[in-house]
């Protein structure tokens, strides 16, 4: 975000703007929330009630599957159907300058001009990896702003796809003809996660090959519940398909309110997501506390020079924390 | 590994052991810090002290660029040269299983014979992904067992490459001719964690593209330290290229001890590590004393009826820490 004025209004006042759609208001809270501040806390606690559950659409694939078109397309359909849309690209991020690699792109032309469309780029966020753990807390601006759709695209391969499975209500992975032998196999490994697959850039020569390896792989894969991953051809450039995806992701939400696997999916989101808030809490509290001015330099170092393990180091900094507690 | 016949021993006994090169004790120690148990842990304070630091080589890259016959062909390479060596590879795992999908592969049948090299299969661990957490506890077991160098082999791509990057003292990042361009833009992200890059399969056509690639990609990274990251071809099937890589990486481990490099790497190294073993600590503790008796699952319900928002729950369940405390 390019610098904002400073606006002094109330908590109250930000989310009454949220909710009535404020770009600049939305804008200001996804960046407070993004930095985790107290500010941000306290907003959310107002969203949170003000929000109505999105459907949450994961977007996944490796590079060059052409997922940012794909999502651009489909938020249109959605816009079609009436529906306000939500767009949180996740970008990686680089371990040494901790900022995102691909930034903000000039993306989505088509949805610049449309008020009904939100789109966020997130960096992803240290070791924690994959989707930034503050997405959750993006959603929730999002779903208190209005919207009924929240698509996730994620770059990249791997963790990014088990952070997006948790977090959204349909995972649709994108798979494209002409990938190697090599790229399919890796991907057997994320087969699970899958609630439907896109092959996308379907006018290629070898989009039924890539159909009938899913199918092979899902065969082998233990079927989860009674929902059997469809396939769904797409050429996101022109359009073609996208309606059809749109009637699937439907379908299946549907379907995972008949079979309460939403709930369960529901559930198993919201217990990760509370124990990651409590991890980080605790943490930050404790390094509060306990490792003020410069005491973590002085463990690191011991431990560099083998001077003391870890895990004595660790049970200290824990036990100090008790210690000082009994005197205060 | 299969199960192992229990054996009554003391931590000393055992850590005895581990240092004469006791395969057996070696492998039911890896698995004890897997499972960060309290024997595991007893054991590991022991085994740092006795460990001496090993060189640290994170392989990594795209799957299918050939990095477990890189891995195989240089621990070969470093066997010549005298050195014990420790392989560990780090597999993708699922979300939902929460087991390795690769599973601990036939692999390395070159290396099975020979009593100086360790073999360690990791599967990466739930939300912390990339390389699993207790990759330091292993590293720790094999430089204990007198491991001098450590190869650590990651599958994938994305967050792998930035853990390897946090406990390797060098990355090598592989690459292979005929990748698309898709693939390559996207290793734009990694390029700053590589200390070296290696063009496998380079007697396939088009490897001096992509070594010219990699050096149009360098020029456009911020240079790091005074060190320019090398490019070595090899062919790993045949050996090729592999004593120049190994010579590569002895160079490069002179200079970071010149140039302190190695010190700064270490620190934040070790830094990562304390920090993220404190965070575990406390969190586990929070859980076993605060969240007894399903309360997590009612909380869970809570947030997903929207009846409360996480932050609030997430305090409350802090708070409630310390008000028994006060009590007992």
């Amino acid at each position: 975000m390019a610098a904002l004025p400073v606006i002094r209004m109330s908590h109250e006042e930000w989310a009454a703007k949220i909710v009535a759609g404020d770009r600049r208001a939305i804008a200001r809270a996804i960046s407070a929330v993004e930095n985790g501040d107290a500010a941000g806390v306290a907003l959310l606690k107002l969203l949170f009630q003000k929000a109505s559950p999105a459907y949450l659409i994961g977007i996944t694939g490796s590079p060059g599957v052409g997922k940012s078109t794909l999502v651009e397309k489909l938020a249109l359909e959605y816009r079609r159907q009436g529906s306000r849309v939500g767009i949180v690209a996740v970008d990686p991020s680089s371990p040494f300058s901790g900022g995102a690699i691909l930034g903000d792109r000039i993306r989505m032309q088509s949805l610049s001009g449309d008020a009904g469309v939100y789109i966020r780029s997130m960096a992803t966020r240290g070791q924690l990896g994959g989707l930034a753990p503050t997405a959750h807390d993006v959603v929730t601006v999002l779903e208190a702003a209005g919207c009924q759709v929240v698509l996730i695209e994620t770059v990249g391969v791997g963790q990014d796809e088990v952070e997006v499975a948790r977090l959204a209500d349909a995972t649709a992975l994108l798979l494209v003809p002409g990938m190697g032998d090599d790229v399919q196999t890796f991907k057997a490994g994320v087969m699970e996660i899958a609630d439907l697959f896109v092959i996308n850039k379907a006018d290629r020569p070898g989009a039924d090959r890539v159909e009938q390896e899913v199918a092979a792989m899902l065969s082998v894969v233990p079927q989860r519940d009674t929902w059997r991953p469809p396939v769904v051809k797409t050429v996101a450039t022109t359009g073609e398909g996208i309606t059809a995806l749109r009637e699937t992701l439907d379908r299946f939400q549907v379907f995972g309110q008949e079979s309460a696997l939403s709930v369960k999916r529901q559930q198993a989101k919201w217990r990760g997501r509370l124990l990651e808030l409590l991890r980080q809490t605790l943490f930050e509290k404790a390094v509060a506390e306990r490792l003020r001015d410069g005491a973590i330099d002085r463990y690191v170092d011991e431990v560099r020079q083998h001077r003391r393990d870890p895990h004595s180091v660790v049970e200290e900094i824990v036990g100090e924390g008790r210690k000082s507690k009994v005197k205060s």
